[in-house]
């Protein structure tokens, strides 16, 4: 009996999503997978310390209702339009699992988050990509004609950190007879959202992340925003309890200091657009970004750079997609952080 | 465009997995859903409370390396034989998507943990019940017969608490050509556990809870127990961040302090052969329990009883299995809890 007995054959077929380097040891500057580079709220930790007692041996609410109630009232919605995640991976999968049978069509822009990908082959659907304009916007009509069960569009979009206006992602819905779901993962650092798409499209599903803008990565908190009746569908798919007691009791604190969340954020853009500014001076290519990372094509081969730097201690993610040339994701670090990293590219390309 | 437009045809059909009532309102003695009655570990809180800090801006360790050593040490195992979950029900999703298509034949003992369903259902596989004989034991070739690509047994089961003895697992993990996943859930009050059999056999996959034996259900904290390659493909299908920084930190410190667990399971089981003699006394059927449950039939009908109890904020877990008599779980609590319990029972069964 052989291992490749056990597991479905497309699993077995499987390369894995291989998330960004978290090195163990110390002393790297990480620049690689997005996370913030400030602390969390102080109100968030108060939070969780004050849920570090016996009534851990208790099973959290399933739905998490004092959350969904917080989250629904800083966005206007009704709390069953709200559903809790360990994660937004976490709402991506229960999504999956609930439009995209084997052989549906996924459809997904690109380049963009590489787990869309994995999501369909671990399901056994059909990955449909859709390639941005030179100019990162979309054609409509290649969704559509996709004739897809389940569409997903990260907006802000990584690698690319450019955005679909809402017009453009109202049309896209309107073509389509299945759920979009907008993934708003890098939404906090940006001009706009399409929550107000939720109430007017019926088939507009937003996820949102607490790990980039609420600096909470380690929590594994996500939600998403949809139609009650299809918050109750997913409901039958989550794990029942997917999200623990203490992301729930700090997640729940990190909406309320909207404060905290603010200052990083304008920290973030002020550093994004002076490091989006110097890699344009150093000839790389840089579309204006409304995430927390900036996308560098254009410069110098980008595998050697990534290695260069990585032996300097410096993460930043290469990106390889099939078809294009490859790209450096650079995380928006710290003022210090950027000094840094821009200080070592110099040595790198001289 | 319809709700049933979006969602896949199975999943729409699907009534969804009913987790036992978490009442939000204090005064009851909750005795439903298994939890510990005792508090967990100080050195799981300490731990927990250490990870506070500005590290939370950080993704965790993907496979929780700190905690697979800690867990592999335990159980004299390689740590690549070890997968950390968000709870056992994230691995038990984990293995479902990772054995079984759509069609697939999902087998399972009946009266057992009603979520194995849920799960064959969600993936659209076929679920095949084998019944337990009136002595809690299983017919061998009845599991090979249905021709599974997967099986689960939970040991201890739920909601009988009795074992099946690690002869009898053998013989149906050498009957079967497919994974044989053994629930051992309640494994912290029991005389056995089957780690040794993963060793020995292949297809053998152990999960493990943190909720029960531990104290952790607000947690959220699993793991399995399996030979490295099976780990290695699992890792490919579960989210990449699928346990969080504190259940991680929490989770170590609590396989660490061996002796919390002990006093506390020392405590239930006997409080467990004290309630299930005096539910015998008053006419019920228990079979001996290895859990932190006992399972009560033959009695006075369960539902009303259940319905009278609740009304007396006392929570019990009535369960209905097709074609069996309703059933009380009543779980293990305090011996005061229990002491409670059983005067309102007098009182509702005069």
């Amino acid at each position: 009996m052989t291992e490749d007995r056990f597991f479905l054959p497309h699993v077995d077929r499987l390369a894995g999503y291989v998330p960004g380097e978290q090195p163990r040891d110390g002393g790297f500057t990480k620049l690689n997978t997005n996370e913030n580079p400030y602390p969390p709220s102080p109100k968030v930790l108060e939070a969780i310390a004050g849920g570090l007692n016996d009534r851990l041996r208790l099973y959290p609410d399933p739905v998490g209702t004092a959350f969904r109630r917080v989250a629904a009232e800083l966005h206007d919605v009704d709390p069953a339009m709200i559903l809790v995640g360990n994660g937004s991976d976490d709402l991506l999968t229960i999504l999956t699992r609930s439009f995209a049978g084997p052989g549906d069509v996924i459809a997904y822009p690109t380049p963009s988050y590489i787990l869309y990908k994995t999501l369909a082959e671990i399901q056994g659907a059909r990955a449909v990509e859709i390639p941005f304009h030179a100019d990162w916007t979309l054609s409509t009509q290649s969704f559509a004609a996709a004739r897809p069960r389940l569409a997903f569009i990260a907006n802000p979009n990584s690698p690319s950190g450019t955005m679909l206006g809402m017009a453009a992602l109202a049309e896209i819905a309107e073509s389509l007879t299945c759920p979009l779901v907008v993934d708003e993962a890098y939404v906090n650092f940006a001009e706009a959202d399409a929550v107000a798409l939720v109430r007017s499209h019926r088939n507009v599903i937003i996820s949102r992340s607490f790990s980039k803008g609420y600096s909470l990565a380690g929590l594994r908190l996500g939600y998403l925003i949809a139609q009650p009746d299809v918050v109750a569908g997913l409901i039958k798919v989550k794990d029942s309890y997917n999200a623990d007691a203490l992301s729930l009791l700090g997640g729940t604190a990190a909406l309320l200091d909207q404060a905290h969340l603010a200052t990083n954020r304008d920290r973030i853009i002020a550093t994004r657009e002076r490091l989006a500014n110097e890699m344009r001076r150093r000839g790389y290519v840089v579309p204006a970004s409304q995430a927390n990372f900036v996308w560098c094509t254009g410069g110098p081969p980008a595998a050697p750079t990534y290695e260069a730097l990585k032996a300097r201690k410096i993460l930043v993610r290469l990106m390889r997609y099939p078809g294009l040339p490859d790209g450096l994701r650079i995380t928006v670090g710290t003022d210090a952080e950027v000094d840094r990293f821009l200080a070592e590219l110099e040595c790198d390309n001289p």
